[in-house]
């Protein structure tokens, strides 16, 4: 599968491709505004895979050409770049492609962070409006602490949580998440659903900031 | 320490209740509007903690009466009842007693249950705005499976999350849960950082209703 990742120049872009190229063989493109930093950003990649003993090519291609021919494209950007990001890519996208979206609105204060969601009730859901019509969009990896998932030497035995409404796009992603060591994928349901699961993640960071050896913290249901 | 229960008649009270019992030298007293039905209860756990061998007395008073001289009170009560349960007890309680808000607002339609906090921003605060002055609130055990809990076959391994705004109080509750076992207890910090405590509650039951194998399920944070 030809998986996008537009973004995959951040933290959650750099994680989920490093361990896509590392534990499956599943092609990973690393999309940008900029397509040199593209460029770049996978080449860093690549000599970390090839120190590994993996042979992985990673593209880096500017957003619009990373998308074309892939079969998911994850939105891989601050939840403030969701829109615009799909709004470029749009002319790419068709019913063959699955978005991804692992965004989430936070804001942060004096006590901890908080779920801050857009108007729209989730940016699962923001996705899915700026989605052209019959491209169905999938929010997952919301709750992954990016510098454990970019840590090829770690562990994770932690869970993400997906959400859809095309049972088979929920599928695709579920597949595809579960290709990764360590990682175990469970539904919650619709998209109506989002809120909780990207509520989950300011939680995990005030768990991290509030507790000794959770720095990295991730969760599973059991 | 003396533990009083109000809506120690319900699941949670239920779970919450033979579990300190069965599990640690606490004294738990059943408090209900209704202080036959709270004896009844408390006969019935009684009863259950005999059968595996354990001599424990479990008291079942009217709710003010099953306040007086405890060290903490859980407020096992559904969140539209939370307020006047307190003003109820509000005579009894001194700055010795910890109050406790396990409660969650819920509302479910055809996609699942979603998080539907009071004005206050979460039950908790409004428990906390609801006490006497100096009568320390925390919000503790939002996230555990009610019958799961009750089922003293049943091994826990999962976290509760704590929050609260008085470092003592907050302590306190942590040993109280720790006494359970399988039960670890973690700060996710301040009364401020409820919201995303309590939202936890509708994603595992979004959770238990996609999945097979985890009707009953919990969470561990890793």
């Amino acid at each position: 599968m030809r998986i996008a990742l537009l973004g995959g120049t951040g933290d959650i872009g750099r994680g989920l491709a490093l361990r896509w190229a590392y534990d499956t063989d599943h092609e990973v493109v690393i999309g940008s505004r900029d397509p040199e930093r593209a460029r770049e950003k996978a080449d860093e990649y690549e000599t970390e895979l090839d120190r590994r003993g993996v042979d992985a090519a990673v593209a880096g291609r500017e957003n619009a050409a990373a998308v074309d021919g892939a079969d998911v494209v994850v939105l891989a950007v601050p939840a403030y770049h969701l829109v615009e990001t799909v709004e470029t890519v749009a002319g790419e996208l068709d019913r063959g492609t699955v978005l991804v979206s692992p965004a989430v609105g936070m804001k942060r204060d004096a006590d901890g962070v908080h779920y801050n969601p857009p108007a729209a009730g989730s940016v699962t859901r923001l996705a899915a409006d700026a989605a052209p019509d019959g491209v169905p969009v999938v929010g997952a990896f919301h709750n992954l602490a990016a510098d454990r998932l970019a840590n090829l030497d770690a562990a994770l035995d932690v869970d993400t949580l997906v959400v859809g409404d095309d049972a088979d796009a929920v599928e695709r992603v579920t597949a595809l998440a579960e290709g990764i060591e360590g990682l175990r994928a469970l539904s919650a349901g619709p998209i109506a659903n989002a809120p909780e699961v990207e509520a989950l993640t300011p939680l995990l960071l005030n768990v991290a900031a509030n507790n000794r050896d959770h720095h990295r913290v991730g969760v599973r249901f059991r």
